[in-house]
């Protein structure tokens, strides 16, 4: 999937909305427990009802591989779910990934094709040939962490550089030369929205992944004031305020009303922004 | 197992010596594929002619993700084999992690619980929170990415910083307050066994994890002049070298040799630094 067909998705269903699969055993309504994989057929609910509403999931890795083998298969059968079933899905794996080059083509191969994933976050920290094996697939995409919403984003992304830049600032402008705006996104949190119109200047033209909007704090206008470009340029992650609205037998009908409300803003912010 | 736990190992098998159990699939010596886990046979194979010359051993894990499901099982049949079989090795996780705090919790649970790793390598640019998930369990280690060996590595570690600071060593003297020398380690690659010396003046009795030694280059005897300490403080890592020494069935004996015959080098390095 290129950028145009994102941006086309986005127009169709008038939304920018990612559903994060952050799907914690634990929370997972009681009914749903009795099957071989509880985890898969809790995010094959929560994708049935959700789907209309967004352009994108993102399985977050660290909740399937917590419960090892079967962990992994609920993750495999829920990508297969939803590439089967939803082919216009933008499918991420929140992955944060990144290694020397052989290494880092393994996890290429690991998410691009074993998974048929379209895109994986990945920690800049090691540079270009950690990065670039990820590039070199047409149609997938790696989406690099610049901004974080976390307490740590402190500690060093924001670190002042000689010259006046910050941390951050020269992972945008250094790591968007290494691939185009058809395989790169970036990760800024929503958390402090002035920081997204410097981004925006940084990087015009590429999409932005912002988590952060809904438990993390931040407001979804703010965020598109700032962030939007003239193809939209944003997906915004919601997880927890989706996905765990609810955890009676009424689970799904609460996470689609979350996902439509989402998507309600959405499209007025669209229309605001004469995108639709 | 704490430091002074390391060192003990280290003294009586004479040896600094880290096998990286990189393991490829289509590098496995053919008599070995008809094993319904022939990953797993093979990192048997090899962890038993190598571990009386070795401390430690590094699954990386890109290599068991790209094989989905039957890799993981691998991972973790690989684990509890090393576990039940050799319970003095320290055995590390080289999955390069770190997320916000909630997910790093999970991926804490994943590798110090569901697997029983010692230790897993993270990427510190999320800061504080993505890595204190870890070094909340006693016994368990973060291992830092400090400075790589790869060629990446220039592109933001060694940015100059505002104040005189390079952004690695803004990373050493943060991060090594967040825990102790008995749970944490760093990552510093072989190639320019220079810094090493710099990096021990700021962190200098930290255990570092040196991979670079061998098939990556790097001298054995120029990271021990430079990075040694007197615990020792070093754990040396090979991969490729060791477990693709040969594939024929003459395998074993040949990968035993080559981790010998470092053990032999590490041996006279520990002598003339009065260690053993």
């Amino acid at each position: 999937m290129n950028a145009e067909e994102i941006f086309r998705n986005i127009r169709r269903k008038k939304s920018f909305l990612c559903v994060g699969l952050d799907t914690d055993y634990k929370k997972i309504p009681k009914m749903l427990l009795h099957n071989e994989y509880p985890v898969f057929e809790f995010n094959k609910h929560i994708i049935d009802a959700t789907q209309k509403y967004a352009v994108a999931y993102k399985p977050n890795l660290a909740f399937y591989e917590m419960l090892g083998a079967a962990g992994y298969m609920s993750l495999e059968m829920t990508v297969t779910y939803l590439r089967e079933n939803y082919p216009d899905l933008f499918i991420i794996a929140d992955a944060k990934r990144g290694d020397i080059g052989n290494t880092s083509h393994m996890y290429a191969h690991a998410f691009f094709k074993t998974l048929d994933f379209d895109a994986i976050t990945l920690s800049p920290y090691m540079g270009h040939d950690s990065i670039s094996p990820f590039l070199e697939i047409d149609g997938k995409w790696a989406v690099l962490l610049a901004l974080t919403s976390n307490e740590g984003s402190k500690d060093f992304q924001r670190l002042q550089l000689e010259g006046g830049k910050q941390l951050f600032e020269e992972i945008l402008t250094t790591s968007s030369e290494w691939g185009s705006v058809n395989n790169i996104m970036y990760v800024v949190g929503a958390t402090r929205a002035e920081e997204l119109s410097r981004i925006r200047k940084l990087i015009p033209e590429h999409f932005l992944l912002v988590p952060g909007v809904g438990t993390q704090g931040g407001s979804l206008k703010d965020v598109a004031d700032r962030g939007m470009n003239d193809r939209c340029g944003l997906l915004v992650n919601a997880s927890r305020s989706i996905i765990y609205a609810d955890v009676t037998n009424k689970f799904e009908d609460v996470a689609r009303l979350e996902a439509s409300r989402l998507q309600g803003q959405m499209e007025e912010i669209l229309q605001n922004h004469n995108l639709i």
